[in-house]
């Protein structure tokens, strides 16, 4: 049976990218795969949660624009999806138009993390025109057919996909624009390595007692005082009163380590909910097709 | 001279409602004031540190939808600014349409923040309506007048100063919805207490070397060995490249306070660039008006 991979669509968004090279890695064991586009990211990772797909894989971070947010929060509130594999993709954007050339160009349509991703270069080459957000970077192109002084930014692949002549190309800002995705699932899955084998990556989230004075410190000191180097922290609201977070913590260790397993039981004591997202390893792509 | 305060607006935001609150404690105070709208959150900060506005008013974080990424950006590269003073204004949202009724609405605008504040609300009685983000809630209103299917989410004042309907309020899903405001000068203020007065909080940020296992750690613990609490922190993308981030945090205790003064002297010895945003109160607001 085919292994179904829950993204956020339609075709031709980045998020499917980094499901098709969820789908290669997949058809490299010789598994058959079967996309399923979702219209927002929380449905793609419902979705999996639901069991109505096996795999979902979604946006946690960009280089530029910084965290995804509706996928921690998501993550939060689900509480048991576990991360099975990080991608790290490369994002080029192009400029679409059925304008005969730039200059034509009154409106520019796209996903507001890529309004900002190219924010530099509409700033020189489009100064005049009116930017409107979308909720993704296909949505953009269904604006072009009716107003040929419309264009989108959107993916190299869309424009093949939709047939929509590329205007310019990449008109990101900083070259080395790039996102990182998570594969997700309910069960440890078998195809990203065995579990046995050390990961590099845990990923963590916790809430702290309300206004407790110290109440991050302590936390924070259970892994320092292990030399657990975290790559990233990350608070987010815990939506019950301003001033009261989840802290998201990727920790480089793997959580079955002795120590990791040491620092997670102290853990324990400071932390009013504590959730284990997992451990895996993070397989970076240098092509963005 | 009228001091002047740079805000996002058009008029009716909320942002204009901070900049209106730091306008009354201004005339509290003998002074006269002048708001100055500006089209953008980084425009307002921008002005204030140009010197075409003694101050800026701004959102930093909400409690439902997290920090203000475009505050903490400007912030960090601009450099110079300090923080005077915070607010916490209640944020109610209100459903503003020319049709008759709520069953007669197709399609509600809003800023995106806005749109996710009333998510729940939105899933229960419009279940099928198309959402559409707008760059403020001011901004969803001009879509009303050509279209009475539309219906835009704002607030009360908004729906006043415009005289729109209101076919429903409050309709954000958590009653305790806040938003917290930064004022922002390039020099120390004299309308925000003595500076020789102890203030409450002390925000900073800061970058640490790229790929040195432990960064993060140490930072930390030059504030955790003290005893100073972190009421918050918070990474963003360095924009050099992924997983190289800049680090803000508030501390709770004043930037003079010796222990701090200990910690700061520390901390340069982690750090690559190290920015001291300067010591604030937090005033509270109870009405939304």
């Amino acid at each position: 049976m085919a292994v179904s991979i829950a993204h956020l669509g339609p075709t031709g968004t980045y998020s499917e990218a980094a499901a098709l090279a969820c789908a290669r890695s997949l058809h490299d064991l010789g598994e058959e795969t079967l996309l399923c586009a979702c219209p927002s990211i929380a449905r793609a990772i419902e979705t999996a949660a639901a069991d109505g797909a096996q795999l979902a894989v979604v946006p946690v971070e960009n280089s530029l624009e910084g965290t995804v947010t509706i996928t921690l929060d998501t993550l939060w509130q689900l509480d048991q999806m576990q991360i099975q594999q990080a991608y790290v993709l490369p994002i080029s954007h192009a400029l679409l138009s059925l304008a005969s050339n730039q200059s034509g160009i009154k409106t520019v349509y796209s996903h507001p993390q890529a309004l900002a991703q190219c924010h530099g270069w509409l700033k020189n080459f489009l100064p005049e025109v009116q930017l409107i957000p979308t909720n993704s970077t296909t949505e953009a192109l269904k604006y072009l057919d009716s107003d040929r002084q419309a264009g989108a930014i959107a993916s190299r692949r869309a424009a093949e996909l939709y047939q929509i002549p590329i205007l310019a190309y990449p008109i990101n800002d900083h070259p080395d624009n790039c996102t990182r995705f998570w594969v997700l699932s309910l069960q440890p899955s078998p195809f990203f390595g065995p579990t046995e084998e050390d990961k590099s990556h845990t990923s963590i989230a916790f809430s702290v007692p309300a206004n407790v004075p110290g109440a991050l410190v302590k936390p924070l000191q259970a892994f320092a005082s292990r030399s657990i180097n975290l790559s990233r922290i990350e608070s987010r609201p815990s939506k019950r009163s301003l001033g009261d977070y989840v802290f998201f913590l990727d920790l480089e260790a793997d959580a079955k380590a002795p120590s990791t397993q040491a620092a997670l039981a102290e853990l324990t004591a400071y932390t009013e909910i504590l959730k284990i997202f997992g451990s895996y390893n993070i397989q970076i792509f240098t092509n963005d097709r």
